[in-house]
């Protein structure tokens, strides 16, 4: 059996990833089980509500030797802690390639995509097979989720084409209205304490001989966030310190407007923004215009920086 | 324009796969151009005549930043020297993962299959491309090589099938007289120096602290090559020294009895050869029976004595 599971701090695309490609395996003859790093986040919860599904469970510690499948990630840091103890037998991945190695040769697909959901529907029909309707749903929904509905720079014409084939399966009518409420789910927020906002979208990166966190809220109700601004930098200032961090970043993007606001915590990440993206922060708050993409644009852009 | 080289001392799988695969590129919409790191052997001089082609160009150093693909294999010490240098955008491989990296987003093909050859065919199809009779025999014939005609415990049914797909185009009537005629082909090797005989089919790997140079020789007429033994582990010898290895192995396979018999140079290899094989050397000759393939039979053994 085959366990599958995206990456920690789970998005939507991590999430169904793991479910639509544990199927997508099972029906190919290769029994598989569909797990999760952490808690799915408001949207992706209201994504499983409609799709009528349940979360996976959580990944238990899988004995040393278990086969894998890795989807939407292939970083150790961003994965199951024992990694390197486990058979990496699949990975269907739309990031750079990282720290990744395997023992053995194994199946490892990668595209420049804007979402793993896209690269899945390629392999149902690589492989000949219909997706079904809930499958459709979930794959909609990622493709939605990850490039924003298309607002993203990571967003490909395949992308597009795959929301396009996928809506009519899935039984949405109008794909703007349920993106919206995709979108409104993410944002209310209510009560969710600052440590785990901070951690909804949350992956660290090593920059030259520094460990950075990157989060990312994005919100269709910035406003919300910002009234909460002492709080988050108080997490992210505990974060940085728990973790050893060389710096801690917050990217509050406006879905709806475009444009990325991020937090900062001290002087540090002052100096690098103003580095990497010539920008200089005000108080704790850089506004780094329309980089709203963590993958295309903010991290190349640090990795420039440090390299030099 | 995207430079496509497989790895250094090249087989017929990885000059054949740069001419195939920059040619699907090519005809994909991206152009492309194959290179190779090295002299193509006999065998693969004997393919390219068959086919009426013209081996590669021997890759110039590329400029910072160029894009390349990477056929064959994946690793740094297999590669260009300034492989780190360079922009990965498409590999197309069916070796382990080992320290490839890449800057941004990209397209990563790997099947545990036993030559990239299949692969190619399988991505002429998923783009709905013909394969054309020239690059045709350039496929069937990698599939023969690095399959030793399906000898090989890394051939799979995709290869089986690959090669009786491709046949006909190619214009192969008798699959078994023509991998004959590759065989006799890789056979020859006249008055080859003994160095060139070496590094024909060598590759260099990481075992636990320790840097390993691994050469195989296929061959239907071993006589000839034990008949030069002196000066093959001289050859070795002077490897060692100035590679600084840990230790160096010459694997003499017969292709047509389907055995191994592998020189070594010293007690150093002879003491990991019967920890990790359980085979007692004698001189300097260790009779490895019928693991005959390096990927999936000496490298991982290897591997699981080193890391005890
Ligand atoms: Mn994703
Ligand atoms: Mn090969």
């Amino acid at each position: 059996m085959i366990s599958v599971f995206g990456h920690l701090n789970p998005d939507t695309d991590a999430i169904t990833a793991a479910l639509v490609y544990a199927h997508l395996l099972s029906r190919s003859g290769t029994p598989a089980t569909a797990y999760r790093l952490g808690e799915p986040n408001q949207e992706t919860a209201f994504v499983l509500r409609q799709a009528g599904m349940q979360a996976p469970e959580l990944l238990p510690t899988l004995p040393a030797g278990s086969p894998v499948a890795l989807v939407d990630h292939n970083e150790a840091a961003q994965s199951a802690p024992n990694l390197a103890d486990l058979d990496v037998r699949y990975v269907v991945d739309h990031h750079k390639l990282g720290d990744l190695t395997t023992a053995q040769p194994a199946y490892l697909r990668f595209e420049p995509l804007g979402c793993t959901a896209t690269l899945l529907l390629k392999l149902h029909r690589e492989a000949g097979l219909s997706v079904e309707p809930t499958d459709a749903r979930l794959l909609l929904s990622a493709v939605l989720s990850d490039t924003l509905e298309f607002r993203s720079p990571t967003t490909t014409d395949a992308d597009r084409e795959a929301a396009a084939f996928l809506a009519p399966i899935a039984g949405v009518d109008d794909v703007t209205a349920y993106a919206m409420q995709m979108f409104a789910a993410k944002s209310d927020l209510g009560d969710t304490p600052a440590e785990r906002l901070l951690k909804m979208d949350y992956k660290e990166f090593t920059f030259g001989a520094q460990q950075w966190g990157l989060g990312v809220i994005e919100t269709t109700n910035p406003g919300y966030v910002f009234g909460r601004q002492a709080e988050l930098i108080a997490a992210m200032q505990a974060e940085k310190v728990a973790s050893g961090l060389g710096g801690i970043l917050l990217s509050v993007v406006d879905i709806l407007g475009e444009t990325n606001r991020t937090l900062i915590v001290s002087g540090a990440e002052a100096e690098v923004v103003k580095g990497a993206f010539g920008v200089e922060a005000e108080g704790q708050v850089a506004d780094l215009g329309q980089l709203i993409s963590r993958k295309k644009q903010i991290v190349p852009a640090l990795e420039a920086y440090f390299s030099k």
